[in-house]
Parts: C-alpha cells; structure tokens; sequence
C-alpha cells in the first residue's frame, strides 16, 4: 500500500466539512439517543484518531491543541484513557462549531507537514493514514445517518438538503444461481481494506441463489398487508421481545396521513417511492420478511461470491442501502487482533452483531467494496439497511 | 391590580433576552436532564404563554406565529393539549435562536397593540399579562439555574458570565424569638401574587426560634467531616435510599482538587467560599443536617411570621437562596383552583413537593415577597437552595 | 402504661400463628412486589422485634435463635445492622414455615420467662413490649394485604378463606358541620400510642363539613362513567402521570367479565358489592375523585375532630377503609424520635406520604384509635384504602 | 427412530420426580431471576409439553387436566396461546407441589394408555415422544441449575443434596491436532437428534490444535492474579460493559472468606477445588481467558471434529461443564423449522446466543452426543459452563 497523497487526505477531510453546511451550531451539537452521535462530535472525534495515532507518534515535539480533547473526542479505545459517557456527547455544546474547524485546521496542518517530510521508504505511517481517511469515510456517513435521525425526532421535520429527487424505476428480480464450491472470500491485500476483511480463506458453499433485486417499498407494503408485523411465527424470539416494546409497526421512518405513505428522508419527509429499496429496518425485520416470502437471508459469503461471479450492476450491489446478511459478525479463521490501541478498531465488537454487505446512498465515495463488512446490532434501524432474499 | 404598563411589559421580556447574550445557539438548545430545559425552550414558552392566554384569547384574528410552536412550546397545560415529551426538547435544534427571537418579536407587538387598545375599564387581562410577567420571571431564573447545570456536565466547565466575585464576610448568627399566637398567613390582595398564596388565613403557631443567618459553606464542611453524609441516623428513609443511589458526598456543584474545595458557578470554577450561604442542596441534605445539628427546619408559616416580625435584613431573607421549609406544598384552606387552563399553573404539583421560601441570586429583580411560595422535590439540587435552622 | 400482661402477649402472638393456618409453605414465602413481604416474613420479623428489643436488651445471658436471622429479618433498622435487599424477600425459602414456628415458640417461651420474672416497679420494659404487640399488630395487616396481592396475581384467583359474605346496605349519606375553633389533636397519653401520635397540641381549623358515610363501590362506577380516569383536569400532575405508567382504569382489584365487575378479594373473586365502600384505591385516585365531586379531601385534623364530636358509628369511622386524608405525613410539633434503634419506627418516614385514618376490615381487633396516623405512599393501592369527602 | 418404550417413558419421567424428593413446596415454587424457573413449574411444563403436542392431538376424547395450565404452563410458544409474564412463575403458588405431582400421574396414565394402543406401523408419534423425553431432560439439567441459582440467594447457603464430594486429580494438558480438510458436521440420523443438528453437512476447516483439558480452578485463578478481570484489552466491548455493569470479579458462585476461595454448589457451600473444571462463567469470561493465554476459543466445528477424531475419555468432553465455543447459534445449510408449534422448539432463538457442546455434572444420563448444541446467551453464567482452548 502506498502512502496516501496530500491531496487524498485534504480532500477526505474537506468532504466531512462540506457535509455540514447547512447546518447550525445547534444542529451540530444536539445527540438524539445514545447510539448516535453530534455532527461536531464526528468532526471531532475523526481528527482526534489522527491527532492520537499519528501525531502524537510520529512528530517529535507535536503539542496538544487542547488537553482536554483526549477525554471528550475518544469514542471507545480504553488502551488510550477514559472518555465521556456516550450518552453525554449532546450535553457538549463547547467547543463550539467554529473551535472546532480551528482544531480541524490545526491537526490538518501538521499531518500535511508530516506527509511532506515523510522518507518515502519509510512504510509504517502508510496504513495508519489511510485507516485515518477511512475511518472519516465512515463518520462521514454517521453524520449523516445521525442528522436524519436527530432531524426525525424534530416535529417540524427539517430537511438537512434539498435534492431534486428522481423516482426509481420497477425492477424484474431474477435468481442468481451459484454452485456448490470452495470459494475464496475476503480482501486480497491490494489496496487498503480493514483487518476484519482478512485474512483471505477458502470456504465451502453448497448451491444457492440469490435475488438481482433489492426488496422494495412495495413488497414491504405487502409484507405489512399480509400481518408481517402481527404474527410472531415470522420473528426470531428476540426479534419479536423488541417488536413489542418498541411497537414497531413499520420501517423506521415510515409515517402515514390521510392514507398516503410518507418517509423521513435527509430531504425532509417524502411521498414514499414505492419502487425504491426498503430501508431502515432491523435485522429482526430482514429476517422476518424472509421467513414470511418463504426464503432466507444471504450469508456474506453468499453474497461475496454471487456479487463476485454476477458482477451485479452497481444500482442494486452498492451505493441503495447496506444489506443485512444471516451472518454474525465474527473473526475470519486465523484473524489477529492489530497491537495497541487501534486493535480495538474492529476486533472487540464482534458479538451479537450481523454482517451488512454493499453500502448506502449515504456511504462515501470509494469507500465501498465487495469485501467490505459492516456490522450492527440485530434491532438497530437508524442506518441505511435493506435486504436482498437467497435461497 | 392595575393593568401592567407597556415599559413593564418590554423591561421583562427584554431581559429574557438578555440572559442569552453570551449563549450560543447550541448552548441554548441543549437539555441536561428532563428537570431542566433548554435556554430557547425557555424564551419561547414563555412567549407561547402570551400568545396562548391573552392573543389567542383577546385579540380578535389574531394569527399564530406557526401552528406547530403549540405543541413544541406548551409546558404541561394538559387543557391547552399534548405536549413534546419533556426529555425531547433538547432535540429541537429547528427553530433556531433567530427564529425565537423572532417569534418573541412578533407576540411582542401584538401584545404592545392590544395594550394600546384596551379600554381601562375593562379589567379581565390585568391578572393574566401580570401572570405572564411573573411567569416569564420565574422561567429567568430556571433559564439560569437550567445554564448552570448544562454547563456543569461539561469538563471544561465553561462560565457563563465573568463577574467581579465579592467575598462573603463572616457573620455571627443569634436566635429570633417569636411568641406563641395565631398569626395571618398568605398574600393580602395589594398587587400581585399567585393563586398558591391564597387565601390569607390564620395559622396557630407555638412559640419558636429561628436563626438569623443560612448555613454557610464552612459550616456544612463541618457537617460533612462529622460523617453527615455517612450516618444514616440523620437521613429520612427515602433521602438515605437517593444518597446511596446518586452517591451524594457532597453538594451538587462541589468539587475537590489537590486538597482544595471548588465549587461550580455561572462565572465557571471557583474556589469555594467558606462564608457564603451553601447551595445546591436537596430538601433530603437540608433536613439531614439539621438533624445533626440539633434542631429542625422551619416551618414555611414560621418563615413568614419571623420575616414579618424581624424585618430582616435583604441580605439573609432574600437574594440568596431559596430556604427550604419543612411544609410540605400544599393548599391553604379555601384556596379554589382557577377555571380554564391557567388553573394548571400551580395547584396540580401540590404533592410530593416542599415549600421554599425568600429568593436566590438568581431570581429576577421584583420577584420576591414575604408570601412567596417556591416548590421542589425533597432530591433536587440544581435550584440555588440553601437552609436556615429553627427550633 | 401497665406492662401488658402474659395473656394479652400470648393472644396477639396467637392471632398471627392463626392467619397462616389455611396457607401452604409455598403461599409464605412468595413475595409479589417490592412492597410486600411473604407471609412467613412477617412472623420472623415480628419475633426478631422481641428478640433484638427486649430479650437481646433485659435478658441477661439470651442466647439469639439463628445468628443469621439478624440480618435476615431486620426490615430497616439501619442502626441495628445491614438487611437482606427488600425485594429479595421471596427468595428465603428456608428457614421453612416449621423452623420460622419453632422461631416463635423460643421467642415466646424467653419473653413469657422474662415477664414473669419483671418486678412491678420497673417500667422501662413496658413501652417497649406494648409496641412489640402494635408493631405485630400492624404486621397482622400487612400480612393480609399481601397474601391479597399476592393471590391477586394468579390466574387461578385462589381464596384466603372462606367466608359467608354478608352484602351492605345502601346509606344515605349527610353532612357533618364542625364550627370554626381551635381543637386538640393527637394521643392524651391514657394507654398506647405511637409516638407520630404526640404531642398533643392545638390546631386552629376553620369551619368544614364532613361526609358521614364513605363513598361506595357505585359512587366509583359514576366517576369511571363520567371519564374519571380519562380527564387530567381531576388529577394532581404526579398521579395522572403514574395513571398513564400504570394504565390505571379501576381500583387494584377490580376487573369486568362480560359486562359484570368482579373484585378479587380474600375469599376469592367476587361480585362487586355496589354499596360497600370502594377500597384499593390511590391517594392520586381519591384526590381526583373528590376534585371530580367538586369538593376536597378532609385533613387529618379534620377527620379526628370530626370523629370526636360526632362520634360516627364505627361502622362509618373505622373497620372499613383507611381513609386518605389531605395531610402530608409530618411530625406534630415538638414530636422527638426516640433515642435508639426504636426512633427509626416512625420518624425517618415523615415524606412524600399522605395520612390515612380510622380502620380496616383487616386491621386487627383492639387495634384502632381515633388518633391512629397510617400512612402510605400517594400511589400505593394494595392497602384496604377508601375516601370520605370533606367541604 | 423407534417409539420410545413405555419403560424408558416411566424412567425419564421419574427421574423429574426424584429430583426434587429433598425440597419443600416453597423452595419449588420461588424464581430467583427471570432467566431460572421454579423446580414446580419443571414439573409442570414439562408435563404440559406432552398434555399439548401428544395426548390434545393423538388421544381421542382426552379432557384436559386444568384449563388454566395451558396458560400457565406454556413456556414460549406463541401458536399455542398467551403465556404467564415469564417474571411472575415465582408467584403461582398453587397449584401446590401435591396438585402438580397429581398433574404429572394424571398425564402419565393417558400417554401409557396410548403407547399401549399404538399400532405399530403407526410411526408420526415417534418423534414427538422422543422429544418430549428429550425436552424432559433437559428441563432436569435447568432444575438443577435453577435451584442453585435460588439457594445461592439465601445467606444461609442451604444443600440442595449431600454428597461425598471426591476431588479431581491434576491433569496434564497436550493440544490435539487436526488436519485441514473438508469435515462432515451434524447428526447422522441413527437415533434421537434435535433438528438444529441437522442437515448433516460438509464444512471446510483449517488445521487447527485444541486443548486435552478444560481450563481449571487453579489456572482461573492465574487469570485472576494477571488482573484479567481488570484489563479491558482482553474482553469484548459488550463483555467488558457487562463486567463493569454487574461488577464481576470471578466466577458467579466464588466467595472469598479469609483468604481462601469458596463456592457455592448443590452441596452448599464447599471448599474450592483447584483441579476442578472451572464453572459458571460467561461466553465473555471464556472468550477474554483466551485472549490472556494468547489463544481462542474452538468453533463448534472444530470442537465435533477434534472429539469424534481423538475419541477424548468421557471425563474430559462431556460430564464435566457445558463448553463455550466461539460458533454464534445459527441454522445449518439447508436448516427446516418444523412446521406447527414445536416448530418454535429451536429455530426462533438463533440470535445472539453461542454454541456450547459437550455436557455437565447435571446433565441428564443418555442426553449428550458429540453433535449436540446447547446455547445461551453470552453474558449468562448460571448454567455449569466453562471452557476448554484451541489454537
């Protein structure tokens, strides 16, 4: 891998700021529950990570911005000291927005003095900076994720952009076929991936098939026409537990007056395109609408390979929403943990999640790929997730 | 009671406004816990509460700001109808700080024309626009109390004023005597009070003292080393169980560094005053150390009386802290809760909650009298409130 | 006070051993809620009363049963050490019912050995046992209620016993008037009483009337018809925010089958009986009734005045309902808690709880007077609780 | 798979029966956590298994014992109907333990007289029995472990039996190799298997070692001395909130009392033994003990493959503790749920739970096989579990 280019990572870090525009102070700072997290705390917390792993070990005489940084902006890596509690992030409204493009600006100029000065065979700052780039790729789409939601909460339902918005088109779904084999799975060390997409190993798939399409708006109406969301025989024990305390009755963002269908959107709230990929629901929702079409849930496997083998068009592999897999996020066979304090990266999460494979409308350009693994917990909603049906 | 003058009306409500000179919009926005709300909640309910209760009452085709603003901006008026769930406002970053002061802007008017216009003989808004005035002074000092509280959780501990901070000096407390009588308790009728200081009536009291001076920060350190905060024999049961479960060690916005005691003000961290009335504490601590002490908490018709007789001076009845009584708040006999939605004011929290008596630093200019009647729950802390002893 | 007498000790000891007669070793040591206490329970603490206060205190050479019982059976004597967690009650399964017998008989036989033996002149055991006797007493309730709750919460409805039940009769209610004076309150010190009794002290009251009946089982079926539960205008804030948590639509125990109310009583379910006195109700419940009635609840001073010179039939003052009053529960003034472990009887429970007066169907004989002070918890409903009006 | 005979119907059965010959009604009737049912409901439910899946479908003219118990006694199976709040089974106190024994005969009899009756070719019965014996069974291991759980409540720690406790002997640990290689995984068909054994499948491993022993007492406490429970880079996010959350410091039924190590077992209170398996941990305690040792746990894959290749004595694969593996619970390729009720049996709980393959000192005789899965929830420790390594 090489060392990313100056310009990379000035244009990595200007597209998080572009990202906040249009927003207020107020907007910037607000946390509306404990899983997500302020638009100022991402803008932050991306350049504390360069600030800690970069700065602070590989420029001599690199001084703080601010002492009290190391605190606030750590989201969860215990090796490098204690951080606020989560659910406190909303309650700090100093710094304020424009302190922090000034910590932004100052971090930004050292690693660029960095990077000028770096001896080009002098390779171990190489991963680092592009782990930086890309764990800002992913609070870009955080931020995002997290103004929706915040803006959601709000009853006069903000929109965080205004985009002429095109209507999808209907699709024909199709099946994928795939024959029992050992395929290959995982990154192939070109180019910069994460340390769960590896190491590459061969598994064993027995034939499957896989749907061309993503599930829509309109096959979801029929899911929640036919009962979807009032019989338990469809929903996983624990998914049904959730179902009724958090009465859930439809997606997420889903709202309906005077007969129409109406979604949250970043937007603003939106007639429902019905022929547009479902999205924001749980894996508990996935796997229920699965059951009740009869079909399953792609492992990521399955779908590695079948996007692998189909090269399916981009409109339904990436860039509409993440696709929940029946895969719990674990270790591939013979993964090692990083040393120090970005060993707590990936590896200390993988519990109680499920895979996503693909990405979303919200997912920073190239930062997707066909071995990419996302993760969330089971009856998480507020990312940009769908489903794709295998059998 | 005369009909407020228009300068009353404008000298109030502009320094609400003047409150949030220094503020930000995310300082006004954010809420650190449901008891609090956030600074632009506070100067745009109370602007809904001209709006709701004289506007849309008195003044012919009078237009709503925004339709919406009647359920962001409605505190607990169940008449009035639903509410935004009270731990949400923080969530609200839409209107912004612009938008309110617009809003206040445009109630303002009308209600300066509807002044204008009002024939003097007609004498059903005199009560209600002084309500509103009252109102808007009390939401000055929970604006402040809310600020100090958000600025509290956060680790660099902001201030939100810089004042020239004066010492205390030492004072030395002796005991005032008052005789055993029946005394008249409760407003007079000569200008304003609320609904909960009537009807005046008499009250047999036995002959008691009370003390001259509030509980200073020395003597509570006092307290605290005599194990105060260790020895359950001094606590109520259900102060004892809140101890514990918050782990109270000390007043809310006390803190310890290098042996040092700090306390946390609206002017940020200061070195604790050892001669200024203690704050910050519940009912639950104020009771407990009286127990220590000896003696026990007044009365609130106590209070009245020994204020009334004594003619102390402002500085030890008022302008300090809230005192806490050990009545609980309730009705005075024959008191007749309001029709309509004002009714709600005041006479729905008469339960659960004790009786303060004199007036803080914090509490608006003209916003004290002998009969004033402040309530809160025996665990809050966030109110500038502090105790005198009687026996 | 005479030192009660052997007989006297044995009969009310007797009398709790007699309520558990028809209950299985399974029935006394559930627990249902926090509150509640299994039946098995309150005979072992109503021993470790003795043993802990007199026997551990006058007996020289006592030797206590079970070391661990100390701990196992101290409700909240904090003075006298650490108790098992209150909601961990139900999960003593051993000592058994035999053993917890066996408990009583050591008890006894000690207690019985050291009244004998007492010479007449020394009278500091007598208060003490006369308490023990109360503090039984007031047990012998509890236990009642919470087999009642308990029971209550079984599909299978099962009977504490078996009684003929003999309905009431429709009474017409009047008004009693009781002149504007200065009365004595509290216990004049001929026999028992607690000491939240004393001291006796004068009370100023205005004039007031008082209902001379309770209101009944079909009086309650009128506020539920006329939106009684559903109109927050009847209701103080806390209680119609508990109604909305709990989803309170009746009192505790009743419930409707196929058009017919039922209450779940100690002999089973039954049909409700439309003239007698509603019980298991709140103090949120009765207050929002009598706002609803268009008059208020009597205070306690009221209600003992009342009592007193009207000398109600018992029918109408005790043996039915506890009655809630007005009054928060606050010391009497000039009331001092014992010294000793016996001072956390009564006094440390002086908030946020409302007095009741009079007597229940389930209080023990010899057990009520007319300055008895019950008090619970505004929202509790599981004690025999009904109202009287007051205006 | 034949009928299941009426002999081994008779043995199953009795053995639920003799399991609780030393307890009394109350301790078979209290819950000491909503994860643990009380010994009574074992005995019922169990009994209701077969009342419902057997004797209601294939007995003609079978009148149900108790219309209730279909509610009471449904575990979790929403096709058949409600069910009792899980938390509130400690609370049914009757039907008595003499009732529920009276249920078990009254069921026992219809099933015998319909085994006699069967015809022999006659073959959809089969199946359900064996399940229901099997379920049986299974139910013994969780009396057990239930009834630990309530006794290690009580401070008087009482013995559920008395054994003659003999000690373990000291173990010297090898690792076990296994090849790379395609390896057939599952049950094979010849005899009773649950259905989330199956289909029998074909699974690609890498070579790998695994441990001879399963992790003792004494090396347990190495991890312990290391600061293993105060490290957070050895656990899971999830495993090290739960830590903090529960305060964990060892085993769930260590005690230290001057300085020796104690714990709780059906034996009471009892010395630790050092050489023994250690039990009663976490999936998160296993999981951070591996990453201490610098190794990882087995997959389930690798756990089947390892015992069926090196054929490990019984003491060291089963009968000892439940072993956690690293495998999420998840369907094999190719998994059917049953259609129907027992259709829930299995299916609906693969989510968030990990596999866990051998057997422990409370597992029923016959009820283990080497492609067996048990599986809990990650942070559950009640259940005799511990852990064996791999690398």
């Amino acid at each position: 891998m090489e060392l990313p280019k100056a310009e990379t990572f000035q244009a990595v870090r200007r597209a998080s700021v572009e990202l906040v525009a249009g927003l207020s102070d107020a907007d910037m700072t607000a946390q509306s529950m404990p899983d997500a997290s302020p638009a100022k705390w991402h803008l932050a917390h991306t350049t504390w990570f360069f600030e800690t792993f970069i700065l602070s070990e590989f420029l001599p005489d690199y001084v703080c911005y601010h002492e009290k940084f190391k605190f606030l902006f750590n989201s969860y890596y215990e090796s490098v000291g204690p951080q606020l509690l989560r659910s406190k992030r909303g309650l700090i409204t100093r710094p304020s927005r424009d302190e922090i493009l000034d910590y932004r600006a100052y971090v930004d100029k050292h690693i660029l003095s960095l990077l000028k000065a770096w001896p080009e065979n002098k390779t171990d700052l190489h991963f680092l900076l592009a782990l930086g780039l890309n764990h800002e790729q992913q609070h870009q789409e955080l931020l995002l994720t997290d103004m929706l939601h915040l803006f959601a909460q709000n009853p006069l339902k903000p929109a965080y952009k205004i985009d002429k918005i095109k209507p999808f088109e209907k699709q024909e779904m199709y099946w994928l076929a795939c024959d029992n084999n050992i395929y290959p799975i995982g990154h192939d060390g070109n180019g910069f991936s994460y340390d769960n997409e590896t190491p590459r190993h061969e598994v064993l798939l027995r034939a499957f098939e896989i749907a061309s399409c993503l599930i829509t708006n309109n096959e979801w109406l029929g899911f929640m026409g036919a009962g979807g969301y009032r019989n338990p025989q469809f929903w996983l024990s624990d998914g049904w537990a959730m179902l009724q305390k958090e009465n859930w009755q439809q997606p997420l963002y889903w709202l309906q007056h005077e007969g129409q269908w109406y979604e949250m959107t970043l937007n603003g709230l939106q007639v429902l395109d019905l022929n547009a990929p479902v999205r924001h629901i749980s894996y508990f929702e996935a796997d229920a609408y699965a059951r009740w079409a009869g079909v399953r849930l792609p492992t990521e496997f399955e779908w590695e390979v079948a996007m692998t083998q189909h090269k399916l068009e981009q409109r339904q592999g990436f860039d509409q929403v993440w696709q929940w897999t029946s895969s719990p996020y674990q270790a591939y066979p013979g993964y090692q943990i990083a040393s120090g304090a970005v060993g707590e990266y990936n590896g200390k999460f993988m519990c109680n999640q499920f895979v996503l494979r693909g990405s979303s409308s919200a997912t920073a350009k190239n930062h997707s790929r066909i071995t990419y693994r996302n993760f969330f917990y089971p009856h998480q909603r507020w990312q940009y997730t769908g489903l794709r049906l295998a059998r």
